[in-house]
């Protein structure tokens, strides 16, 4: 893969990167869109990081269905899929680890501690393999695109993050690869994310300014759905994720939320 | 710095680096001596960085002297100085670190908390600045070459890490920025340091294999020394630092003592 990138920026191509878990759904597909269009060469990798997932969580069953994504990217026009095993990216004497600090604690932080230590490290190495001139990411894994950009930032990469808009299916839950753990009654509930992060819109713009507020609204909201246990409901800067008391221009509204066995998360910036 | 280096790679030459925190002798001029003979450009970094120094280590008073450092790099026929402040290394809003676990708390890392973390964070970033084929370190610094080679080799970036022999005083001393803090008495003493390594290398050669009675042998000599307190003198294993009971080929023997209010350190690999 690094000889790859080497030969296109010899030739001066540009590289545009989307780094993946595979299981591919939509969300995926619109990042390959927006990259085929922006760069000479696409480059999609694929890698469950066991690095991310904690110890009770579901690296192992997590979906992988490799012929299915090769044939979504082929599709796409991406030109190069990097699929490394864990022993090439984590070799037995593998010792260094990135991490970001006062980001990586907060929110999906405090329920997965250490995951976005594995999401910095992993995304470091892709990264400098791949060597991409811009970089593309979901907004769905909100916390993660801001990690992954001040990575970037305070190590001097040579890159440019762009983070895309969260696609939803039509009842608005947020596409992930997870939303196939789901069984019947768990996928109906299961929209009441997006509906709570939709009521905290409209109260915003009815005037409502005090977070604690909408976030108690919001959690009434989702409480109906007994499937659903919440993990957090949180409003917060966008760039610090510090928690906010009165509603500000740019704030990100953050929820994760189990529903049965499945852990899902889903956001918006009002 | 990344615009130049981005333009010497797009015209195909190969970029040759010598980190440093100035101060620079002997042993620094050796680095790029070998760098000028095997690259087309060659680039020194002088940035004294503060996340590599203790709170009650010597940053403030590390000896600077730019016109000097100048001076002496242009005579080696150095192409680019690169020498950022550490507002521009590491804005306010800093958040990144980069740790290579299990080899920097040993050795120095055990008398100098957060010291390794420090180095492998600001060579992480340097590194991704300057884009070098070959970055060149002084095997002086045993431990920090190691770690930087293995978090080099770990993050998968684009380099090759050469570590260039030791070059000392013709008694032996090992080239420090730090040895200009020696007052004549301390100065005098300090050759004890490479005379207790070279001790160490004669009863290997006469036979003796046990570590401890080596080690033994080394702090005594060390000892007769009034102005030096021991911090460790070590043999261990070169590539995990573990320490060996038994020698074995391509030990390093390494040791720290404070000279005064000096800490200087040297190493031998037998």
């Amino acid at each position: 893969m690094a000889a790859f990138s080497q030969d296109f920026r010899s030739k001066r191509k540009t590289i545009g990167f989307v780094p993946t878990m595979g299981a591919l759904h939509a969300g995926h597909l619109s990042l390959m869109r927006v990259a085929r269009r922006e760069n000479d060469v696409v480059v999609v990798s694929i890698f469950v990081n066991p690095l991310q997932f904690g110890p009770q969580e579901d690296f192992r069953r997590y979906p992988r269905d490799m012929k299915r994504d090769f044939r979504l990217c082929l599709k796409e026009g991406v030109d190069v899929i990097f699929f490394p095993d864990v022993r090439q990216m984590y070799p037995k004497e593998y010792k260094t680890q990135v991490t970001v600090e006062g980001l990586s604690d907060r929110l999906c932080g405090e329920f997965r501690p250490g995951h976005f230590k594995g999401v910095a490290t992993v995304v470091a190495k892709l990264f400098n393999i791949v060597g991409p001139n811009i970089a593309y990411l979901g907004q769905k894994d909100a916390q993660q695109a801001l990690i992954i950009a001040k990575l970037a930032e305070d190590l001097n990469m040579p890159l440019k993050v762009k983070i895309m808009p969260t696609v939803r299916e039509r009842d608005g839950l947020a596409m992930s690869s997870r939303n196939i753990y789901l069984k019947p009654e768990e996928r109906k509930d299961a929209c009441v994310l997006y509906q709570a992060l939709s009521l905290a819109r409209e109260l915003i713009k009815q005037g409502h300014e005090d977070c604690a507020y909408v976030i108690k609204k919001m959690r009434q909201l989702i409480q109906t759905k007994k499937t659903c246990r919440i993990q957090y409901v949180a409003i917060v800067d966008t760039k610090s994720l510090q928690s906010l008391k009165i509603i500000k221009k740019g704030a990100l509204i953050a929820l994760a939320v189990k529903i049965g066995s499945t852990r899902l998360i889903d956001n918006i910036i009002v």
